[in-house]
Parts: C-alpha cells; structure tokens; sequence
C-alpha cells in the first residue's frame, strides 16, 4: 500500500571524524522516502526552493517514490549544517537556515488523499494535524516523529496531534520529557493515554526499544567496522519500519517486530557513507543478507 | 563443572533515587558467587574481615556455594559507599576503605586446585594471573574482569594477565581505553591479539554484546517497570553467563549466546531491588519465566 510522508527535504554541511560533505541532500523525508521505497511506493510532501534542480532530485528518480507533492518555492532550500564529536554520540548545530520550510504548508496532491499509511515527520504538530484532517479516511496506520523542540514549545499543540496517531517514534530523553516519567515502561503507559498504542524509543548506536501495549521488542543497532557519519539514522529507521509495514499491508505483532529489524537494517546502511549515499545504493540483495547477518546477532536457544 | 571466582566481598551503603541501604552485602564475587551458583557449583576465593560474622554469611548458605576459600583477616572487611545519579546512570562514589581487601592475597585451598572454569573479578592484574599459576592445569574457560584504574595504572601487567584469559568482560569506554580505538568491532581485534578470543562489552541498561572472534550477539537489557539499585548487575551478568558455561561444561556458540541471554536475565533481578536482597531470593522457576519472556523480548521473522 502506498505510504505518504511528509517532512523536510534539505541541503546539509555534515563534519565528522571520518571527513565531510558540503552541501549534500539531507532532510527526514528524503532519509525516509529512500529507505521506504524498497518496501512499498511512496507519496512525499515537502518543499524545496529554487536551488532545488533536476540534478538533486536524480536520487529520487527510477524508485517507488512520487515527487508530486513535493512543492518549487521561490527561494532558497532548508540549510542545515553540523558538527560531530570524536565519539560522534553529540553534534553541535553550526547553522539553521529554514529559507523556504519556514513558510511549508503541506498540502496534498489529490492523488495522495486515498493514503492509509501515513507517517508525519518532525514538523510543527499542527501542520502535522493538518495533513490528517486533509485525507478523505482515518489511515490504517499514522507514525509520527517530533523532538523536544515542540515538546517544550507547543505541548498543547503536540498532545492534540498524538491523539490522531498510531504509532510515536522518539527517543530516551524526549520519551521522558513528554511524560515526566523517567522508566520508559511507565513512561509508554503515559504515551498510550495520549493516543499512540505503539511507542518506538530510537536509541541510536544502542538500535530501538518498541513498547506495545500488549508486548514488547528490542533490537540492536547492527555493529559496524565503518561508522562515517550518523545523520539520518533515524530518519532511514522510520523509514524502512513504515514501509516494511505498508508493503506487508497490515500492522499485527509480527509485521511489527519485522518492521523494527528492517528499520536497523536500512539505518546501518546510511551510517556507513555521508549524507543519502549509501542508502541510495544499496541493493535489495545487500539489505536482504545483512538482515540474515541481523538475525543471527540476536538468535539463542534457551 | 565447578567455577571458581576471586573478587571482592564487601559492606555497601548505597544512596539512589528509590532508597537507601545500608552496610548491605556487596562486593564482584558476592553477586557472581549467587547467581551462578543458580546453574553450578560454585568456588568463593575472598577476604574478610572480623565484622563479617555467620549472619553475613548466611546468605550464601543453602547454595552451591564453597566458602573453603573464603579468607577471614583481623580488621575490617572491605566497605564503599555510593549515591546514583537521579537518571542512575552516573554514581559517585562517597566512600572507599579497602580495609583487609588491601592484603588481599588470594590462595587457593587445595579442593580448588582442578577448577576449570575461573573468573578473575576486578582487582589487580597481578593477583589475578596469581591465581591462574596455582591451578593445576591450564582452565578450560577463564574470564577476566577490570576496569580503567588498572587499564591506566597498570598497562604491562594487565597485558601479561591477558595473554592467559579467554573472555574479557568490560564496558565501551573501557574496551576504547585498552586498545586505544574508537569502533568496537575494531577493538575487539586488538583485544584478540592480546589473548582473549571472547570480548563482551556491557552496556548497562543496554544490554551486552559478545564479539568473538567467529560471531557476534547481542542482548538487550531486561525492561523492567521497577529499577531500584543498578549496583552488582555488571557482576550478577557476569555471574549467570559463567555460571551457565560451566553448567553446560562446554564454551561453543551455542552455549556462549544462551550464557548471555541468562547473564541479561540474572542482572535484571539484581536491579529490582537493593544490594542483593533479589538476587538472593529469586528462584529458578522465576529465571526460566524471565528467559522465556526474554525470548519474546528480541524473536522476530524475517
């Protein structure tokens, strides 16, 4: 079934230990739309600006990915430029220029209004909201992704939003400070309240932690010899979890659980190169036998 | 098979956000000693002082525990005490009196001169290749523990000690400070070279993960809604890992991922409550319910 995400699309400067890239496409949505293609065809909203041109959007070309609803404004695109530590566990932000996301309003393409997968990237929560209320049914599934700056900034706002979505995919520290509870199992009970029967806590080089509210699954962030640069990480997760989930058509433990896996699998892909790099090259063999080599990392006989 | 362990025993006041308790038993060896005695027989080399009394030592009585090795020296037995960080990831440590742990020179009685599973808890390097060269025979499976104070202070020796050991059991930063290298999958290599063909990294509330030289595993922490005192899980994982390869009598692959499965499983009682109040009540029934809800925790289909 047809995924539709919405999200940032952007032009990074990204130093690591291991080098860097200048000016490299970048943004949630791209991270997502490549990692969910090899599971399902995807529709993605967002914006870009003039500099936007044919050449940045070759990536998306010759995939499962639908670039109506992906919006020419007049100006410049989303900048983002970062810093990572030694350890690469921190990253210090040099420069946001939001240029023409500042003015996104996503809006759906016809086309896109019969989508019953549904993932809301890392956006304000009422354009968030606004993308639900412009589908013509309640999705099948609806994942959505913030951080603390709208946590902090638009609690009500927030909260609003979550009452209409599935499936919250977060991290450890956000996971807390939305629900002022610091054990994240109690916390995931909080989070059910507000809406969400599944909660995802993305614990980067430690993988994920799914708290359903009738079991729970953990996986590892596949081990590497080469981390070059974690940007999009997870991004690339959501992705290949949503759309693990649409291509399977249905959201029962089992797909869940596949789901988790197949999102680390694309993620440790996109670590291993700058910016979109790897993920856009990798293969459906690769991702097929890494997933194999996933398996025997985490499988015992008690 | 038997397994034989040299570590500290000790008295622990220990302050977290849930509690406090005071002069409670601790020490590497007492949390080893209790949860492997749940899969072998197990052999306790340690000190003591006068003010360690039966009433101490009844808690490992009733158990597979051999205290023939466990030696009572005039003075006072080994005492730290500690507060945790609200998040319990950090601890500061208030108090550290050595006491009769500063003569500590570990001799083993004869009826321990055969084992063949050993584990050198955290103390000095050279004590623990000590007790390597009183064993009659080379061990079949010997696992070594230590930590940044000996990796910086006493490099040569730690190195020399090393050359004689099988598993390594330490965490990221210190796998980073031994061999000097960021990636863990590299590190291991160094750590091959040394002499251990098993390194396992623990990871605290992230579970562990073993790199031998042929596979890799990982496990998750056990999620639980109450954790109370994270002291002695590092040993308690310890503990039910080798207690579990003696057990079964053979350290192949097979036996190594279940030893970390129960290692995972046994910490998170520890956790549940202060010192070792649940570590030494827990029953088998409850580890065998534990390690089948572990099972569900991390199975998938691809």
């Amino acid at each position: 079934m047809s995924l539709l995400v919405v999200g940032s699309v952007a032009f990074d400067d990204i130093e690591t230990p291991y080098g860097r890239a200048q000016r490299t496409l970048g943004g949630a949505a791209s991270y997502f739309a490549l990692a969910a293609s090899h599971f399902t065809p995807v529709r993605m909203v967002a914006i870009v600006g003039d500099d936007f041109t044919d050449k940045e959007k070759a990536v998306f070309r010759g995939r499962k990915i639908d670039l109506t609803g992906l919006e020419h404004a007049s100006g410049k695109t989303f900048f983002w430029a970062g810093r990572y530590s030694l350890n690469m566990n921190e990253r210090t932000t040099l420069a946001t220029e939001l240029n023409v996301f500042a003015g996104f309003r996503p809006t759906l393409p016809d086309p896109y209004l019969d989508s019953s997968y549904i993932f809301l990237g890392n956006i304000d929560p009422s354009l968030q909201r606004s993308v639900l209320k412009q589908v013509k049914r309640k999705p099948k599934v609806a994942g959505l992704d913030t951080m603390n700056y709208w946590i902090e900034g638009t609690p009500a706002e927030l909260r609003e939003t979550l009452k209409h979505v599935d499936i919250l995919t977060i991290n450890d520290d956000e996971t807390r400070q939305l629900t002022g509870e610091h054990n994240l199992l109690r916390a995931a009970k909080h989070v059910f309240k507000m809406g969400p029967r599944t909660l995802i806590i993305k614990r980067g080089e430690h993988g994920a932690l799914m708290i359903h509210d009738g079991f729970i699954f953990s996986v590892p962030a596949f081990p590497l010899e080469e981390v070059r640069d974690p940007t999009g990480a997870g991004d690339t997760f959501a992705g290949g979890f949503m759309g693990y989930l649409a291509g399977a058509g249905r959201a029962n433990e089992q797909t869940l659980r596949s789901a988790m896996v197949y999102g680390s699998v694309l993620a440790s892909f996109t670590v291993e190169r700058f910016g979109v790099e790897r993920l856009a090259s990798v293969t459906r063999k690769e991702i097929v036998a890494r997933a194999r080599r996933f398996a025997r990392l985490t499988t015992f006989k008690l």
